[in-house]
């Protein structure tokens, strides 16, 4: 059998929750196929790793995360390691993410099962049939150009500049998962190019690649101010792949995932490299990181019942990027609509108590195995 | 009588046809008071102006402008000067924001009338009660910071720079308008402090000023991906005055104006420095900018259709902050909400077809100066 490395991050908070919701996920699918073998290595990361080491992201982690084939993140940070704390967890997520080079993060903001468009905070017409994946660019930007805290001592800057590199790729990665679905989806790229000059190089090299690599999609640009509003006013304008740079990315996906009415349900990936699809006779697979996009939730932590559908549809993107098992992605993702929705299983669906139900966290990951 | 010069820049698309309603309104105000006599100046500006002078901010214009105690403007741009036409309307805007000063762009997001909660793309129950007022720094950051269109033929760059000075100065503007409401407002300040430099700089002079020069007004910071997802997820947790540089605060209070139901509504005002309240004995005006914060509608001109509401009230804080007539700047919006939801009316009101109704744009504006 062919056999799969993943390094598993629990993190804080609810992390050493949910995540073994999700790992158990992927055991089930080891177990049933004879073709694949999993390889599960737990390793510290976050704030747990800044009581132990005093480091968020220790040097072994680091080094086992790059031999990985893809690795399974659960959240980091709490109070205890707040803005007022000596050592932070962010600066070990932004490092491990540059020293992989996982310029890509992949975030779908759409609703698991048609059931649950009542719980977004949009009106069911606003909400209904929106399906948007935001393909953000991880690794440049204003969160890696220079900067300078105090400059003469009364100013401080930060710098967002692009290379033309670093824009082709990401475009490819956003051209990518635009030609994996069928038909193909649209690509709205989204910049600033009325204000700033690396929005301009932004929008002339997207434009550039797609045109002549990928003269089949369609795409069109949108400033960022306009796609603010119309994520909240008219989301269903931006289904498709919403394609950015990092801080962009950062606020736009952040606002997009609220509107499939629980945090608790969305995955993400962040790629080092654009996927292929499995049945490309091409394929290869994309080493990645995988997590919900929710946070560690202290304030629910311990108590068995947050919501691990987000970690658990974060492990299927790992399955179809990381490790090219599509059908078994599909699998899962078929899994959880089914426990979420089916009227046989707790007479309207297992929920979560974000979801207004009652459901535990295990409660939900024993169904979805079972239903596997 | 007191007399103001007020410059009435009409502007591009259904500028000429909303501009005029909100400077009958003024004129109804300067004839109905023996102290206060209105001079009303049109200049152009914009793509009009492009077209007359190959400028869209003409000399004699910003001159005019430099003169004036207020500035009253439609919208401008429309396809004609789009994205690649040789010269644009917005360097035009940029430039006169930078020349006059106006570093505190006021942006209301609240609905003028209870009655308009059902426009909103939000549910009932999470739009209703939103009272969110957005200070944004609107010439700092990485709109003016030293860019790069081509810096080795291969890579372009924007700086976001920001100098003590310039927060504390945006923090007072902010504290101002938290004070002048009663009880005074919550401050929400938005940054990026756990990436940024410049937001680091950012989080600590709006604390120590807060701290310092007004104890008794409450404030907290928020991360600006947060503030995303709060303004559309629970936006009454934003209620008060959102403070934030100049990027975010496009972003944000863009996305914030989805929440009243229609842009048509909403007004914004440009300072060049902390409006005094005109209770205060200190009182003195503060020169500034007005504009509905909706585009030129480029559709819909020449229909006489559109709404004329978001000028109508922008004309009323010009009143407020520029002439210190805040008696008749409440008459105004009183005015406003009156023929918006007065049963009799209109049967429920008078409204424009962007919120479903046949008025047109004269008829509201005759209805608002009758009511006056
Ligand atoms: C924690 C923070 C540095 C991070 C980011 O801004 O990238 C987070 O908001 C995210 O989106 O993963
Ligand atoms: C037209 C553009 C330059 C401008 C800005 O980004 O400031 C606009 O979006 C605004 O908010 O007034």
């Amino acid at each position: 059998p062919k056999s799969f490395r993943v390094v598993v991050l629990h993190g804080d908070g609810i992390g050493p929750e949910i995540v073994p919701q999700a790992t158990r996920v992927l055991e089930a699918i080891s177990e049933a196929s004879s073709d694949v073998e999993l390889i599960l290595d737990p390793r510290d990361f976050g704030g747990c790793a800044i009581d132990k080491y005093g480091d968020p992201l220790p040097e072994e982690t680091l080094e086992a995360c790059k031999r990985a084939d893809a690795i399974l993140m659960g959240s980091i940070g709490g109070p205890k390691w707040g803005p007022t704390a000596k050592v932070r967890p962010e600066p070990g997520l932004l490092r491990l993410r540059q020293e992989l080079g996982l310029y890509a993060n992949v975030r779908p903001a759409s609703f698991a099962s048609d059931s649950l468009v009542s719980y977004s905070p949009l009106k069911a017409e606003v909400a209904k049939g929106v399906n948007i994946i935001v393909v953000r660019e991880l690794i440049g930007g204003l969160y890696y150009g220079p900067r300078e805290e105090q400059g003469d001592g009364n100013s401080a800057y930060d710098t967002m500049v692009y290379s033309v590199a670093e824009v082709e790729r990401i475009t490819r990665v956003a051209a990518q998962i635009a030609l994996n679905a069928n038909p193909p989806l649209m690509i709205h790229s989204i910049d600033k190019a009325n204000v700033l000059a690396s929005s301009r190089l932004w929008r002339k090299v997207v434009t550039e690649t797609l045109t002549k690599e990928y003269p089949q999609i369609k795409f069109q640009h949108q400033f960022v101010d306009t796609a603010a509003m119309n994520i909240v006013g008219s989301p269903r304008k931006l289904n498709g792949v919403v394609l950015t740079e990092n801080l962009f990315g950062d606020i736009l996906s952040d606002e997009a995932s609220i509107i499939p009415g629980s945090l608790g349900l969305l995955p993400s990936a962040s790629l080092t490299d654009a996927p292929t699809s499995p049945s490309d006779p091409l394929f290869r697979p994309t080493p990645g990181l995988y997590e919900p996009i929710h946070g560690s939730a202290p304030d629910i932590a311990g108590k068995g019942i947050a919501n691990p559908v987000g970690t658990i549809l974060s492990a299927a993107l790992l399955l179809r990027y990381s490790l090219g098992l599509e059908k078994e992605a599909q699998a899962v993702e078929a899994a959880v609509r089914k426990v979420l929705d089916d009227e046989d299983i707790g007479g309207y669906g297992l929920k979560t108590a974000d979801l207004g139900g009652k459901a535990t966290t295990a409660e939900l990951g024993d169904k979805v195995v079972e239903v596997l």
